[in-house]
């Protein structure tokens, strides 16, 4: 089998081996079905099974209430920026959103076709290098909800601190890039969405969690595959849901369970992020990071280098030394690590180790 | 290897078995990229060369015109029926569905919370057991567009005709069900959808066909998500896509290119059905069609025996001899047998076998 490198890619992402392992050996056919997981009929009792499996095992890793439902979805948190605002955006027409980042951007753009958006703690100015603090937050409490990103990808800021304090309105939070990597009161949420592409499996199926009371708030007039309401009450499966990657979550989650759950996977994703950051704050400022101390993520991690020429040398060289995915967004630039919940520990200190030798060659 | 059974499930569905192979042997490390096709980076050369070949692949085999954008989308042919009216609903704000089953009656219900829909030759009251003829058809020459159904997964009927004449106003078509499994004159529809779990793919992926001028109807207030203009301009790379499902849709397409093309796999479908048909008919009333002999689908054969009690003997005992899936759906009940492209003739020639010795201990 040819090597496997190290994927520091921001998603589509590393995924354990064991569960690639295991979707490789159900791809002709799935236990004693007699068929692929890729030809099983949404309405057999094998996907039945695993459909529920995949739910029940998110619940127990996130501890997520009974009055919570959990929705299967397709299109990505791109398609949920408009389901938020075209299924809650229903009383006062108005939400607030903190805006942290290029996706929080793009959510308050679909929000707008829809209703008034009140933007709160907008960081732009800054380059979004660090998150607003409690102070900079100004919520109307005639909102139909607030809405928060846990997360920015591109930016490399993540929400560790508590959830914003909205009081009554319903929070709601697009947790794509940092979902499932440390657990969260999902009591304080409205709702949760998330693609599965960086710590849930594969690109296909994005994980909506929302308190069942909100699900009267969706019209009947909206798109039927757009409607919370309706998809809860089918139990995700309206019409041919994406099997393979719903499959795929449920063997996430279950390699989840194995290693402890999320506050063991938290301590891993710290202890990575960790070693990264000391790398580029020991580096006396040929790496360096953009974003403020009490902002940095430990998913994306972000750094610049003396200039763009080095920038560029230093991916190419990491490249050819089997560490992929380490440039920037395009449209910031600079590096970038994700260190989802599947990249081993070894890649980082591989990641760690490549850093100082090329330090040392070009600093 | 555990055994392969027979699979005429009406979707997902059967899979070629080289495709299978092919899709196993990547899930660990593709190709020379280091990394799973489940974990590239849908911005990574890897996958622009699959996604871009998919996409050849398709021209190709169905020799679609130049001024046809094709896009790879998600939600199923259920999120089509918005979309389709959404975008392309925008003139007159009026459009023709022909009625030929539960699937075109649900595109209906779609398109009525956009605009103004004109149910025509609806064979509802013969519970849909024929498609119209072309003297029931009524086509308003101010409609936005005219939809129609190719192919009745539940109803086993099968659009082989000509495709009605709708004169300049754009047909658009619902091919969900039989995509690919014959060749078709793409130039004569302003727009064809499928989604894949039928002939192209796995479940999780839903291709678009449509003309390049129709583009200029999708208003910039859409949701980004539901706009095929967007989605035509970021070549279906607005946000991530399915990349395991668009890979699987290549490669299913390269095996169609192996044997022979449309025309080829036109004759094969042909043949099957024709296999099943005869032993149908032949069986002197102890199985019968519901469907008139001018609607037949080659995809969905279904058919009725003396009573529910042997129908459902049939059923089980087909399961315990290895043919899954024979059940009719639950809104006609029944048996139906689903002959798509991947299923092999042998799997036709074990049903009719059975089916012969079923008879003689039952009939």
């Amino acid at each position: 089998m040819t090597q496997r490198i190290h994927n520091f890619g921001a998603g589509p992402a590393v995924m354990p081996l064991s569960v690639l392992e295991e979707l490789r050996d159900n791809t002709i056919v799935l236990g004693t079905t007699g068929m692929s997981i890729l030809e099983i009929s949404h309405r057999s009792k094998a996907f039945d099974a695993i459909i529920k499996s995949a739910e029940a095992r998110l619940r127990r890793l996130l501890d997520i209430p009974g009055d919570y439902a959990v929705l299967f979805m397709q299109g990505g948190a791109s398609t949920q920026f408009s389901m938020v605002a075209m299924n809650l955006m229903t009383g006062s027409k108005k939400a607030d959103y903190i805006v942290t980042g290029h996706w929080a951007e793009a959510a308050v753009k679909e929000a707008k076709k829809v209703g008034t958006v009140n933007e709160t703690g907008s960081t732009k100015a800054e380059n979004f290098a660090r998150l607003p603090r409690a102070d900079e937050l100004k919520f109307d409490p005639a909102a139909d909800y607030a809405h928060f990103t846990s997360n920015n990808t591109i930016e490399g800021s993540e929400w560790l601190r508590p959830e914003p304090e909205v009081g009554s309105v319903p929070l709601i939070c697009d947790a794509s890039s940092d979902f499932m990597s440390r657990p969260i009161p999902v009591a304080k949420y409205g709702a949760i969405y998330a693609g599965a592409q960086k710590n849930a499996g594969p690109a296909g199926v994005t994980i909506v969690i929302i308190r069942k009371d909100l699900l009267s708030r969706s019209s009947k007039s909206l798109p039927t595959m757009l409607n919370y309401a309706i998809q809860a009450e089918k139990e995700s499966l309206y019409n041919t849901p994406p099997c393979y990657a719903i499959y795929a979550v449920d063997l996430v989650c279950k390699w989840l369970e194995s290693i402890g759950g999320l506050s063991a996977i938290e301590k891993m994703n710290a202890e990575k992020a960790g070693l990264l950051c000391q790398a580029i704050d020991a580096s006396g400022g040929f790496y360096r990071t953009p974003v403020a101390a009490d902002s940095r993520s430990r998913m994306n991690v972000v750094w610049r280098l003396p200039n763009e020429e080095i920038e560029n040398r230093f991916i190419k060289e990491a490249q050819a030394a089997g560490l992929d995915g380490l440039k920037g967004h395009r449209s910031v630039g600079g590096c970038r690590a994700s260190l989802y919940n599947a990249l081993p520990k070894a890649s980082v200190e591989a990641l760690v180790d490549f850093m100082a030798r090329f330090q040392k060659s070009n600093g």
